[in-house]
């Protein structure tokens, strides 16, 4: 899979004036302070401050992190890639975010700090934490190895550590993080390609793998984003067969060449019809409090399941109760994945040497680059650099 | 098991206003015709003309059943369940009936004519029909024993016949069917018990043995009705631990005699967060265009499943993304059953001893019948008694 690259922003002035305040307070400028530090570094992300904050206007500046405890690790940011939920999150579009703000849940970096109880990393490895950073780790859902459904769970960002102090996420330099939610990325796989497989490549591989995707079945991924690119590739991979379905046929070629046999396009009259009772399962990573779920309803075979990943802000629409009466269908919903389903798909994309179509850009250009996310131009995955770390590994 | 009775009904008057028609063309009149029939008997039935028969408007006249195949037998109808969706039916409630409608989908009696292509089944056999008569046989889902699902259904009633003849239900004297969607009836079930489950029995057993309901396992009902009862006595003797979710305290007792540990009453003010989390498997009998989701979904455990099986008027309401994603749940539906599925359950209620609470009424008095299945009467299932054949078994 080759890089589909943009079109080079014509927004220059734009994100020269969104930048400013990076500028003056650059990752390069910083200084250790070890007086009031126990680490030679300090803490700098992009802080929205408000909901203004998704149009382009975080601030550089530095946080405190979480109190350190031997459980944690440190991690030199490389690579952030940005997720939809950063958008929700910066805009208040879920619920009501604490601000100031550092999103960012896709953090790859190099572990510079490990503590004691953390055995499968030591200082130097490349590693990366997705969207959860904490769990109680002794409840059932812990036990059971479905640590993203534990009623403890602390977010990578917006998000309260059980000792008050605020989880701040991976548009920063470094990222304080639980050691149990780092995972180890392997070799074959680079920073910048394993960042957004922390929470966007999980969040589908997760139904995917425990849904059935598999040889001799008929796989349809709704929306063909960042997460919905992840799900062409994965869903191939694991052997299904792909169908993508889209408001059109704008990116029929791009989803050719991730892996995908046929494109449905929902803006086509009678597309629900036309393909009734094709797929086995669909997986939808779109937020559209509209969607008509009848007839994505339609689109599945007996017994076949659409599962849920992309979370509007809105409610869902009503559906007819026949439509999941009338074949025995489910409509169920993932979210992202345990540290260990991270681990898994790691092994398999590098097994596999799969490539997700990401576009590097600046972290000192973040702010242009959720104007972009926002705008819809991400093909298909955004990862922010930090140049200065990356030139690291 | 014991059956619960009702206090008798005191509306004698509208039930004798309701009934004189069939009065005045009595089961126990008819007159076999063998010159225009190929067989000794006529059929007649309750026909609905228009959507006032829901309330107890029915009138009892003859009707000409579909053209005999050799694949058919003919059932001399000794008992009929009332089902909530002949009630839906009659009023023309999920779509346009088409009148005069012979409901009745849970049709038990004798074979009294048996095509020399079934081979299950022999003249004198006790056997019944359920909700389906009809299918493909050939397609996918038919070969894979999911005939419920075919998309060339031939319902029990108010569907037609690929010869373009109507189908008539268990209103009647006497049901054409087709053979293969026509079950023998075990030992040790009486035509009476056997009735309702054909319908209203399998739609609970299907989602609860597809669905993992067993040792171990924690299975919520939502509504102690006609499914609903099905649902606790099953569930029970599957070995699950069971719970009824109903709007009050009122049916606890009866809950807890049928296999209930307890019961949640969704009119107490805070129910879903009190029993946030507890349940594996809900399956949901009740048709509530209005029901709070949300809530509901709240009772289930990460990856639990809630299996709608009760069909309301109207469209689901909306309902939260996150109810879904957040705990990794399913929301799905499942349809009736095959006649495998069928079977099996005949034998596992056979080998298990259990028994439905039902009530007997007269099927003279079918209209009263139904006016007082839709005032919430039942308890918990309204089997209709062909009184004169019914002496036959």
């Amino acid at each position: 899979m080759s890089t589909i690259k943009l079109p080079a922003s014509a927004a220059t002035e734009r994100v020269l004036a969104l930048t400013s305040q990076f500028k003056n307070s650059s990752i390069a400028n910083q200084t250790p302070n070890q007086a009031t530090m126990s680490v030679p570094y300090k803490f700098h992300g992009w802080m929205g401050l408000d909901k203004a904050s998704v149009e382009g206007k975080m601030v550089w500046q530095e946080f405190e992190p979480k109190t350190w405890t031997e459980d944690d690790v440190d991690i030199k940011v490389t690579h952030c890639g940005i997720c939809g939920s950063d958008l929700h999150t910066l805009r208040s579009g879920w619920f009501p975010t604490t601000y100031p703000c550092c999103v960012g849940h896709e953090v790859a970096g190099i572990a510079v700090k490990v503590g004691s109880n953390v055995k499968h990393l030591k200082v130097g490895d490349r590693c990366g934490v997705g969207a959860q950073s904490g769990a109680c780790l002794e409840c059932e859902e812990c036990k059971a190895g479905k640590e993203q459904y534990c009623q403890k769970v602390v977010g990578t960002y917006n998000s309260k550590w059980p000792d008050g102090s605020m989880a701040y996420g991976g548009y920063s330099d470094y990222c304080r993080t639980n050691g149990h939610f780092t995972v180890k990325i392997p070799d074959g796989i680079s920073n910048a390609e394993a960042a957004p497989m922390l929470c966007g490549g999980v969040t589908v591989w997760n139904p995917l793998v425990h849904n059935g995707a598999g040889p001799g079945k008929k796989v349809g991924i709704v929306g063909l984003g960042g997460l919905g690119h992840f799900g062409v590739i994965f869903a191939k991979a694991l052997g299904a067969e792909v169908t993508v379905i889209s408001r059109s046929d704008a990116k029929k070629e791009d989803a050719m060449k991730m892996g995908a046999s046929k494109l449905i396009a929902t803006g086509t009259k009678g597309w629900a019809k036309e393909h009734a009772r094709s797929l086995d399962l669909i997986v939808c990573t779109i937020s559209d409090p509209n969607m008509a779920l009848d007839d994505y309803f339609q689109l599945l075979r007996v017994s076949g399941e659409f599962i849920q990943v992309g979370a509007p802000e809105d409610k869902f629409p009503g559906f007819s109760a026949f439509s999941l009466i009338g074949k025995g269908i489910k409509f169920g919903g993932s979210g992202i994945g345990s540290p260990a389903d991270i681990q898994k798909m790691l092994e398999f994309v590098a097994e596999k040497n799969l490539h997700p179509v990401i576009e590097e850009r600046p972290m000192s250009e973040a702010n242009q680059a959720i104007v972009d996310m926002e705008a819809g131009k991400a093909r298909y995955r955004y990862v922010l650099v930090n140049e200065k770390h990356a030139k690291e590994l």
